[in-house]
């Protein structure tokens, strides 16, 4: 075996032909890419680059601003490398020209502190966004140097990122602060990978072990500002040095890109202690604190993770965002030891097909911020005023639109979740129709999918090496599957090995080689953990990766009172004119008979039932008809 | 039959021997009142009658102040009818020495608005008490004058009326407003009622005529302020005229003072019109959004009622203030037709035996503003953040503390609730051991009860006039109670006649004269309507008026894993070392089997449940051992 480190396979190695995710990113690249250009324009955000803002105009740009452009900027980058678009292009070029000129003698590089409040540069890192928009700027200009072999906008990042660079540090002249919203550790990571400058490598790890250090940094700042303290820093991921965090804590998107930070550190320097703390973190998310569907982050107090085991459904938080950071993470996890294990591909793919997908309308033009798994409208009406609408039905922006923009970048890089390759091994992480091109010891390797996942579990891999070629092929199988089933050309794979979650056949691979892998898919009925204390007596229906929901559209508008019996058969039925196409359960369920309750609000006894058929969606796919009601956690008997 | 109208026997003919209330006032006298005292002592409330606040003093009066103490002061002078003090009556008198003082040449009486912005006075009608304040005042004053026989402190309040009354009215000179917050409607009919001025009715009808009529008093206040106009009116129940209103809306606490003045204002002029009103609005109240506690107002957005069956447990506001104004409106509906109709007194003792009960601790010194129907203490410390502790354990005192003083207030009357009369009928309304005194036909007739109510269904009531006397005795059968039982010295009484679910019995009542009520009391699991989405899939326990809770403390922290079977067996033992001593619900459940979940937070598959035992105790003694889970409605199979 080699010893070359697992790397994702990147984007543009990967060409995407699926019949589920091709009409997502199709629709991002036509619809959303460009609609989201148009929101920044129509905002201001594109003309605070101009920095002639004066007190007094109403469009008063905004610390987070720069991140939303970007962000877009990324994404539209990303989109440009796998698809031609001249007139995106020159909106593109058109913002890195206005970035130019902004850009200070200095580097300094920031629409809002340079135009509206000079004095307060880096006064303030806890709160003002001004380390996180940097971060954005950098990982987008990284995005458009790959993607366009352009130095422009690369230079212009590493400007700033030098001008960040003798800023902070823990020399006598520096700063010893740290991002108040982590971004930027990451994006220097990205940098140094794409410029083989170490110092940035270096200066993302100074943030991350100065984070959480005595004295408190943020302290120090407030009182030089002349304000109180912060109680503690939980929400900031900063109330303890960062290898010392066992538990996930504070403001979910924040967390996410922290832990990303961290994860990259560790891959890049072989920290060992910083990779053990990603690891202790990752199990408590993702046993103790995440939705079913992916989502993170119970609460809209702080947008925050909350108590273990407190995953509310109605108020869930949930925000697309940090289910995208989670993503992310899953992504860098799976390469954070010398093989991938397959339960942060497990986290990966249900994040994805659920929680983030939700985030984003079927026709690519409204968005959700937060991701609830039921929904009443008259109750969140009533409970939240009907200014939160937001939360049950999608939005065409936000006034804080990190969603939409985070979701444009992730549809238009999808293609990099999918593979993985050391020097003489392949891995399948998800299955979705794609071919993937690599080099193996020196040959051409395609290896093509085909597949109607998520709605079927076959999945056909072709195997094309230009010439025969030893390697092993690990392939993914899913957490959620029992009883899979593997044939190489034709002869089933008898007793086939399987390490941390992936099967594994090293072979010398010939041309024609097909693999045929069988995941079966039967609708699963889902418990939560009893200390999950708004499931106890539910549960969720499950088939594949996919997360069920029902919403009132297809069932009643009490879906509450819907009560499944435990042994109830539920079908699966592929419907291809209902949402696009996607896999509809159907089943018997039972309500209570309605009659008797005129003039009563409680009565004794307890009300015969009568059966009810049910039909469940896809959650990724809610509210794209009428408003509605919308459940998960179904009540069983 | 006679035609006086019927009215309550009043709180100081009826003397109260009962085991479940004795204690509860006797510690409200000798433990509550004088604590309140001593908090608005220390909170600066008392010394803020002295007018001489100065800028930049921290215990700068609180526009709100004045009803807290005038509250007290209605609780210490009913207790003084009953009891007693002389301590507490100098400390009244004091208070009321103060109150001279203070009172302004043209009769206006109020610490805020006299010592702290005397420029402000009668501008914010909307938002800023005042008319409240002086609607306690006013109830104090007439409890005060009633207890002592003194005229001191009445003839204050009549001046402070006057003075208002020649403020506001339909006249040209005068102002059209009317309370922002309501309790002077009551107010001026309980003065009324103790003077036999007609201006103080009046003016009271003037006010409840005005409210929500166009154009809106509030807007053109607002305008004279300089200020927006507010964008409805529901908080306040000012969006339509009050005989219009079909819909309890807003403010729950507003809501109940405003229906009890609406009741009262029916009463005394035989208003058709607005009794109607009422009892409309009763309906969607304790039709559609009351708590099976009694508790009402379910959100803590503007302390309001929300929409129709939006019930929710673990959020709910359910204010102690809300619950004993609810009382407050009962009574008066209990007197609003020529006969009472038992589903008025129903609800009435819902509220006394749960809701409001639940607002103080045994001891008496501590207090809930909320009382929520389901606590789980890390996942409300997780949402709310650790400054709401006071939703799951009772505090000392609050900033806004009209919770403790309306508790005082109602604990030290609370024997008007339990018999009415008219001139040749006695209502029993409320099982509680006393003996209460009146005159029938020139004939002095005591009605005793002896009970063991609400632990014990069986109720001996004692007639015993001075001479023989004929008079209709009406018996409540509650509207939980099915087969009622009923002797007459020793005989049963078949077939006895109900009428608006009381029972009556007219006769030649002689010397010595028992009769045994029996109400049965099972235990009852009692379902809420299927639009109540919290309590899909769930019962409560009931005995009798009692409803039950879980709590942590008897039986574990995972309280809603806990699932009751429909047909499960629940036995009522009474265990008089518990609390005081009251009666336990005990049966078998399940949950789910423990094991198998590390590691995991969902899985496949139903778990096996094992048996558990449950301990459920009274709702309205949770929370007076450790703080932890309490559960009302609970899982069932």
């Amino acid at each position: 075996m080699g010893s070359e480190r697992i790397a994702p396979v990147p984007f543009h190695r990967v060409s995407i032909d699926d019949r589920f995710w091709s009409p997502r990113i199709e629709t991002n690249r036509d619809v959303t890419i460009p609609l989201g250009y148009e929101q920044c324009r129509k905002t201001g955000r594109l003309d605070a680059w101009k920095l002639n803002w004066k007190d007094g105009d109403p469009r008063r740009p905004h610390i987070f601003w720069d991140s939303d452009v970007a962000k877009w900027m990324e994404a539209a980058a990303c989109s440009l490398r796998l698809h031609r678009d001249d007139s995106l292009e020159e909106n593109l070029n058109n913002i890195i020209s206005l970035m130019e000129k902004a850009q200070q003698p200095d580097g300094y590089l920031n629409s809002y502190f340079t135009a509206v409040e000079p004095e307060k540069r880096w006064t303030n890192l806890r709160d003002r966004h001004e380390l996180y928009c940097a971060g954005h700027l950098v990982e987008a200009a990284v995005a458009h140097s790959f993607a366009t072999g352009d130095d422009r906008f690369i230079s212009i990042a590493r400007r700033y990122a030098d001008c960040i660079d003798s800023t902070f540090g823990s020399g006598a002249d520096r700063k010893r602060g740290y991002p108040g919203h982590e971004e930027l550790e990451l994006a220097l990571v990205k940098l140094f990978r794409a410029t083989d400058e170490r110092r940035y490598l270096e200066l993302a790890v100074f943030f991350l072990n100065e984070r959480g250090t005595k004295p408190h940094y943020y302290d120090l700042e407030s009182v030089s500002r002349g304000e109180e303290p912060a109680r503690n820093y939980e929400y900031w991921q900063a109330h303890l040095p960062v290898r010392e965090q066992k538990e996930a804590v504070g403001h979910a998107v924040r967390a996410m890109y922290l832990y990303c930070g961290m994860a990259d550190a560790a891959i890049e320097t072989g920290d060992g202690e910083l990779a053990e703390a990603c690891r202790v973190l990752w199990r408590n998310v993702t046993e103790r604190k995440m939705y079913i569907t992916g989502g993170i982050g119970s609460t809209a107090q702080g947008e925050s993770f909350t108590a273990d085991y407190d995953l509310p459904n109605e108020t869930a938080y949930a925000e697309t965002c940090a289910a995208i950071g989670l993503v992310f993470w899953a992504h860098r996890m799976l390469h954070i030891d010398e093989r991938p294990n397959s339960k942060y591909a497990d986290v990966m793919e249900r994040s994805l097909y659920n929680c983030v997908l939700s985030g984003v309308s079927l026709e690519g033009t409204r968005f959700f911020y937060t991701n609830p798994l039921e929904v009443r409208p008259g109750h969140a009406m009533a409970q939240s005023g009907s200014e939160n609408n937001y939360r049950y039905s999608r939005q065409e922006w936000f006034s804080c639109s990190c969603c939409p923009t985070n979701i444009v970048r992730i549809l238009s890089s999808f293609g990099q979740y999918i593979y993985s390759r050391t020097d003489d091994s392949i891995y399948v992480h998800l299955y979705a129709g794609s071919t993937a091109e690599m080099v193996m010891s020196g040959i051409r390797v395609n290896i093509r999918q085909e597949t109607e996942y998520p709605w079927k579990g076959e999945v056909t891999l072709f195997v094309e090496p230009e010439k025969s070629v030893e390697f092993t092929l690990f392939l993914r199988i899913p957490g959620w599957c029992e009883n899979a089933y593997l044939k190489l050309n034709g002869e089933e794979v008898k007793q086939f090995p399987v390490t941390d979650g992936y099967v594994h056949i090293r072979r010398l691979w010939r041309k024609d080689d097909i693999l045929h892998l069988v995941l079966p898919m039967p609708v699963r009925k889902i418990e939560a953990h009893p200390e999950v204390r708004d499931n106890c007596g539910k549960i969720a229906i499950m088939r594949g990766p996919i997360v069920y929901c029902l919403e009132e559209e297809d069932n009643m508008p009490d879906l509450q009172d819907i009560r499944l019996d435990s042994s109830a058969e539920l079908k699966a039925g592929y419907d291809g004119s209902l949402l696009g196409g996607c896999t509809v359960i159907t089943g018997t369920a039972c309500i209570r008979q309605s009659g008797g309750w005129v003039d009563k609000l409680y009565r004794p006894g307890l009300t015969e039932t009568v059966p009810v058929g049910i039909k469940a969606i896809p959650y990724c796919l809610w509210n794209n008809r009428k408003p509605g009601g919308m459940l998960v956690w179904i009540s069983v008997n």
